[in-house]
């Protein structure tokens, strides 16, 4: 799958990745809105009062027939005013609210219950952020999606072409079209603690107050019954042969990582490394094995918060085997003001960390700090050692991120191996779908993907497609996220370019793949830039570089080629690949954009996919998976080790679409010995003839006729 | 000529260049220290009176007896007594004394009477920092220069090898031997305002006061009356033929820019900002063709901050033509503050200008607003059209640096026309060079060196050597800034690789060339390497690259072959050079580091020149010179230029040092092309039948005997 949207994500938070996130996985909500401030007669400030609401939403987990008020299937603009009639209530007094696509997790997929921004503004685009004032409603969203957005939204919405001369940020258009001091809303649990600070200093330039409503998600409460139950489907172990590490090592390493940084605990909210880290997979959303949790590990002990329902006795066994203890979801939160009350220094990963959590720890700080000082009455804190005592929080990148990144040696053979049953799976489609061109069956880009998922599906161990088929004919396959709709996609033809970008899940690996082909003739334009995006594939796979040189400077290699005549792609040239785990995952990356400083590392899974696309007539992409490894070079200049790359994808590149002419040498060479690995690593997987000739007659060498005229 | 210095430098400073920098042209001082604080008594601030001092230092331009001590060829450790005992005189009361080696302009080469870091030290490298406390005295420097150091410090002095793990630098170094709350002391002139302001934040750390000594350089006290005099060269004009654009239009331009910027004024204090934007050249300092002197540029005016005595009638007569008017150059920072009494908004490159004059104007303006708020009784400002009136600076990159960088029809032709005539003596150089080690005569690197500038002296427009000659024979090539001495330096022969970098100082342009050689037998690892290295130069050569690209996006081309084996090189790839000015230049540069985001533009002329360095044993280095230039490519992706290099340096490269079987056809095609050019261009300003029979036998192309078999 292409890194556009992964690098773009990648640009303003440097060494995290990037994904969506969304709200935790409370069940509705019970109350209606002028509850809130009335529930709870206490002398808690109203942030106390409503992060208790929503601690305590779980108890009721139906709602009261009082509050099913007739908002079910509200039309789009109805769902406008609904909102807007909640800004006024008590508790709330808010001029404006921000609704992103994010979970609480920033997940890249995320599960229906919080497509919360898809709701309110019909836009169903995997990337937006909705803002809705007392009288305007914008959205913004990326190039991807312009044309989509035009379709959906009504009148009533202003779509933001986010990235296009002039268009301001949603900071800058509230600044803009509200009066100075207003108090403009969010659900802090959607927006990573270092958003929410940057939001709140945009909008502080015109004394505007950020406004965290912890314990109420606007949405929701006008989504109300019609609003998809959360996920809850079983957690299971991810076998220790192909994590490779068990759960007790791998929180040995962080426990010492943890006392390194001088942190006593470390809250991991981002699912992957959750799943990762606990040797635990799930499947609450769909392309990606995770399950909605939070993980807290301290120095003595760790608490993942989850849902009951979904960790069966043997999830249960494995867990306290390795010292975890079970908490509900809904308890993250006072839970974080419980460590803090017993002085606990935690690290946050603040890129990734939602601000409820954060902004949870770091009240309690202040008020363990203010109970000291009253007690010691002479207002100073406690000193322990010279030491301010107390908790404070360790801000760091997230340790996981990393660790999981540099996959090892099972992990890596896991990879191998699914990706070899994988190219099995590809070779039958393949030759499956010539054959059938070639008889003139009619067969449009969504019966081509369900083709390709029965394939895969008989492949030992699949669970899943990694991400949404991109099967794009002719023109569609310049469309960088296409997905085709059934109602609405092309045919797949002898006339077209098709550019096929999937993956799958197997228990052991994660895959990611795009081909580029043509049944018919492909034009000499056609010929040049495939030839063109095949040379900075080799060029970028042949690479060696010096340890810690970060990925965007191999980027410009994938580029060259198509420099020397004047093209170019929009997207990044690679983004790492979890084991088992999300199809994009950082911290690296292989970009343009120069922000990611992150070297890469041995052992390290990143795509390598260069692209050319033409507007409105065809889009070309070649994409494998490699993983990085130390070369054997002759030299070690500096005494470090230099990296290159070793493929983990084995499925051919279509000949026919090579200007053999444009190749040097070396280039010829590289392609022959690919195809001759092909065969030889795939061959054996395939059992039926029309595949195996298939893959047969795509490993051939190829002669360079004329070699000797170049 | 190599740019390691260069891109040290742009490293932490992104966007300009990054020349030393050391005091004003002042004569010497005429007072002794304890005067100081007497000589004026007035209610000034001591800052004032010790501004004042300095301004009126021209005054009495010989030392007056009395203050003839007998400091004359102080030991080197007598030097550091009498430095300390100047930090307790009144006026002073310092703890420590900082000594960069910059003068007062951020020059790469500086005046002899500026050295004061070589003076106080003993160590003559050019780069390098001496810090003296009351019993302790350190110098650092990088380590092209550890070894000379070593030799150079007495053991009164520790060496700190920046850039090794583990070595502090100076504000941590002050931080830790010097007790809280110390006086740490500085030559304003001497500190650009951007590093005075960081050095100043990082001692405030420990408590410690940065004290801006404006009126009284400490080294100079001791230095005496053998300090050398400031240069006093005439100034020439630089004609308009070789500037292309007359020096009202480029006012005029910077006008337009003062304005658009709300600047009503900008001080140039970079020597070839002022020399480039007044079409004048000077000769105080070697290699770089620049006056010592400041520009004040207003919306309605100039003024040039210059001795008098460097002016002579025809560059009066340009400069009053220009509306240029002269100033002394001690004048300037009175100046400053008249100007911002008029309430002038001066614009300030805070990374070149120094903190004397920068300060000078904070202080002014905080004056002039105390004024303002006196008059006005109500403390508060005056305010006009709702904005505070009086002086405010606007700090931005000097606009000069591109404008400069970004070169005219012109400067261009002149660089090409320089770049022939110096390639004709190089050809005479090589072939008397090879004919005389044919002959076994011996010959060391500075006869060499020398015989060299006999060459080039012979040719129209010779005004100096761009830089010092590297001429380095066997181990010494892989010393990168070698300079070889008479007394200690190798013979060039037979058996050792030579490397030689050199360049020139045209009336019409600027120079700079590396060629390696060798006279006798290249072993194959030479080979090798040299043929990796010239890949990289092809690579870089070849590329074609969008609008917009910073230079480090290039970088790895030079040095993807280097690396296929484990090779690489310490420095950069490419800085910029000025038209017959500085040999190097911002703000561009082509360096794997990445803090330089400036992007490569069409005109801009910049260096290409990977190495490779083999300690103890040879160095490697191809280095031309080549400018920006648009490419005309059959597609325009994006809508935007596509750029690429066209060659300005036309010298052989030796054929004899090349593996061929390395080398791609594409490479021999380069190379064979090139050579094509280089006797197009160059035999037709040979007369002699030597030299042209060199340049023939050198240019004839290479036939890859083996090209069927690899």
């Amino acid at each position: 799958m292409e890194a556009i949207a992964m690098s773009t994500c990648l640009r303003s938070s440097s060494s995290s990745s990037c994904f969506s996130k969304k709200s935790p996985c409370f069940h509705l909500l019970s109350f209606s809105v002028p509850l809130l401030a009335k529930t709870f007669k206490t002398h808690q400030p109203i942030h106390r009062q409503l992060l208790t609401v929503r601690n305590c939403s779980q108890i009721t987990s139906q709602p009261s027939s009082d509050n099913k008020k007739k908002t079910i299937n509200l039309k789009p603009d109805e769902k406008l005013r609904a909102l807007r009639e909640i800004f006024s209530k008590p508790g709330i007094g808010i001029d404006a609210y921000i609704i992103p696509s994010q979970d609480a997790h920033q997940s890249e997929f995320i599960a229906e219950c919080y497509m919360r921004r898809s709701y309110i503004s019909g836009f169903t685009g995997s990337a937006g952020t909705a803002v809705v004032t007392k009288d305007k409603a914008a959205l913004w969203t990326d190039g991807r999606y312009f044309l989509q957005a035009e379709k959906q939204l009504t009148p009533r919405w202003i779509l933001m072409r986010a990235g296009n001369y002039g268009v301001p940020t949603t900071a800058e258009w509230l600044n803009d079209v509200l009066a100075p001091g207003c108090r403009i809303g969010i659900d802090p649990f959607l927006f990573s603690s270092d958003a929410a600070e940057e939001l709140k200093g945009e909008i502080s330039k015109k004394n505007h107050e950020l406004v965290y409503l912890h314990s109420i998600n606007l949405v929701d409460e006008i989504w109300k019954e019609t609003r998809p139950e959360p996920p809850m489907k079983p957690v299971r172990v991810h076998d220790l042969k192909y994590a490779g590490v068990d759960v007790k090592s791998k929180l040995s390493s962080l426990r010492s990582e943890l006392r390194v940084a001088g942190a006593s605990a470390i809250v991991i909210s981002m699912l992957d490394e959750v799943a990762w880290l606990l040797n635990l997979r799930g499947n609450d959303v769909p392309h990606s094995p995770v399950m909605y949790a939070y993980l807290i590990v301290e120095i003595d002990g760790a608490k993942l918060f989850i849902d009951n329902s979904k960790v069966n006795p043997e999830v249960m066994a494995h867990l306290k085997d390795s010292g975890v203890q079970l908490r509900p979801y809904e308890a993250i939160l006072s839970e974080i003001e419980s460590l803090a009350a017993q002085g606990a220094q935690i690290w946050f990963d603040t890129s990734s960390v939602n601000a409820a959590i954060v902004n949870t720890y770091r009240s309690a700080c202040d008020q363990y700090l203010r109970k000291v000082a009253s007690k010691n009455k002479s207002g100073a804190s406690e000193r322990i050692n010279g030491r301010t005592a107390g908790p404070t929080g360790v801000y760091r990148v997230s340790p996981i991120s990393m660790a999981k990144a540099v996959k090892n040696k099972a992990e890596l053979e896991g990879m191998q191996s699914s990706h070899l049953r994988d190219a099995a799976a590809l070779s039958q489609f393949w030759a499956w779908l010539e054959e059938e061109i070639s008889k003139n069956v009619v067969l449009t880009e969504v019966d081509v993907a369900d083709k390709l998922l029965e394939f895969r599906e008989k492949q030992y161990g699949f669970m899943d497609t990694s991400f949404d088929t991109i099967s794009g004919s002719g023109a569609n396959g310049a469309v960088i996220h296409y997905k085709p709709e059934p109602e609405s996609c092309s045919v797949v033809d002898a006339e077209n370019l098709f550019l096929l970008d999937s993956g799958a899940q197997y228990i052991d690996g994660t895959t990611d793949i795009t081909r580029t082909v043509h049944f018919g003739e492909p034009t000499s334009r056609q010929k040049e830039c495939f030839t063109r995006v095949l040379q900075g594939h080799i060029a970028l796979d042949q690479a060696v570089f010096p340890e810690n040189t970060p990925g965007f400077v191999l980027d410009a290699f994938a580029r060259s080629s198509l420099w020397k005549v004047g093209l170019d792609y929009r997207h990044g040239t690679g983004h790492g690949v979890g084991a088992a785990l999300n199809v994009h995952e950082g911290p690296h990356s292989i970009s343009f954009r120069f922000g990611n400083l992150t070297p890469l590392q041995k052992g390290m899974v990143v795509s390598n996919e260069p692209g050319y696309y033409e507007d409105h007539s065809f889009g070309i992409r070649i994409e494998n998976l490699v993983y990085v490894k130390e070369v054997n070079t002759p030299n070690r200049y500096g005494g470090i080790a230099y990296l290159g790359f070793e493929k983990l994808t084995y499925v051919p590149i279509q000949s026919k679409l090579i200007d053999l002419t444009l190749l040097s040498t070396n280039e010829v060479n590289w392609l022959n010995e690919y195809h001759s690995q092909v065969w030889e690593k795939v061959s054996p997987l395939l059992e039926d003839d029309s595949a195996s000739q298939w893959l047969w007659n795509n490993t051939r060498p190829l002669v360079k006729q004329d070699l000797y005229l170049t």
